[in-house]
């Protein structure tokens, strides 16, 4: 039986590569989005498209309306998303998400009897976050080694973080290289219903500047 | 100013007696409940006035749709609650419902700026849980150690289990000396649209047994 991977899939261009990444480590792949009321839901519609094109044999998304804790730009409408960084945690934080995230794939994962989860999680470009640390993934898996039936019964469900030391450029070498097609992912905290990115905020200059010092051509579409 | 705490709040008598805790530890109190698609709803109405009945500053219930995964008699209309207790992990576990439970409570607690998160797990009970046990507790702390903004900034926020080492009849002993009024509270995994018990599932045994020990009339009221 071939083995099944639950992998995170936001739209974004990472979670896309963690994707093809888990379909090149010869896993069925059940991608998993969460809705958590963020500003970017193109970034959703992005993600049934990327899950699609990489053949993934099913997608689901849980709607979980933790916007209305507040404290992020990306889901709190009274706060803007900036156009420049500034030093320090982002205010696009939001609060404790990768721990919400993978709690989800952890149960569904269990459900499914899938041995791994993929989570394109980054500590090179998203340094500032914490729960995108390698230090906060060892501390996951050791909680998940113990919160499980299957890791009970002696079957632990592996965390896979296949992007976490590659710089922006190395994930889009990478996922060139597995036949990620970039033009349907939408990165952007500010796109529009079209999906179109701002080309201004931390995400988008992060994404350009990755195609560039990877020397691939930018596909993605901009709004201006 | 006082000290803020998020409490898990399931309108049911361990977390009932868990908030009368966090109440007497001199907490201002932020009851979460999660609605993860459970058959009970009748403990989801009940949080609400047991959430006042004890004086929370306010309560929230997040809606997460993770009956669509399966897996559990709870959330699975395709499986019947048993009566019986069998050996093992009970068919009425939740796949890492601890895990995403604690994990919204987390993210809410840093939004709030609270420093401790109050759960009312029980390992005597229900030691057929994984994520009821006090290793899998301790380590979901060290995870949260490294997951928050808050925990970066050097004050982690605190996970306190005041029931972990009871047994039922001192979980409601204690609640008693607090005040909590448990005919208020609902436990039963069947109970019907008006929060009356079956008096037969697992979750009503160990209750009924629980004020039997503790020799305290038991408050609740059954459908037969």
């Amino acid at each position: 039986m071939t083995s099944r991977a639950v992998v995170l899939l936001s739209g974004g261009l990472d979670s896309a590569t963690a994707l093809a990444v888990a379909r090149r480590d010869g896993h069925e792949c059940f991608a998993l989005s969460v809705d958590y009321g963020q500003r970017h839901s193109a970034e959703l519609a992005a993600a049934a498209v990327v899950g699609r094109h990489l053949g993934v044999r099913e997608h689901r998304t849980v709607h979980l309306d933790i916007g209305q804790f507040g404290g992020s730009a990306l889901t709190d409408m009274r706060l803007d998303v900036p156009s420049q960084s500034s030093p320090g945690i982002p205010i696009t934080y939001v609060p404790a998400r990768n721990t919400v995230m993978l709690s989800l794939a952890l149960g569904w994962a269990e459900v499914l009897e899938a041995g791994t989860i993929y989570i394109g999680v980054n500590a090179v470009d998203y340094s500032g976050y914490p729960d995108c640390r390698p230090a906060f993934i060892a501390a996951f898996q050791a909680m998940a080694n113990l919160a499980t039936r299957r890791a009970v019964e002696g079957s632990p469900i592996l965390i896979e973080t296949p992007l976490i030391d590659l710089g922006k450029d190395e994930i889009i070498g990478l996922g060139i290289s597995l036949g990620v097609d970039y033009s349907l992912t939408v990165s952007c905290y500010r796109a529009d219903s079209l999906g179109r990115a701002c080309g201004s905020c931390d995400s988008c200059r992060f994404r350009r500047l990755g195609f560039e010092v990877a020397g691939i051509p930018d596909p993605t579409v901009y709004q201006h």
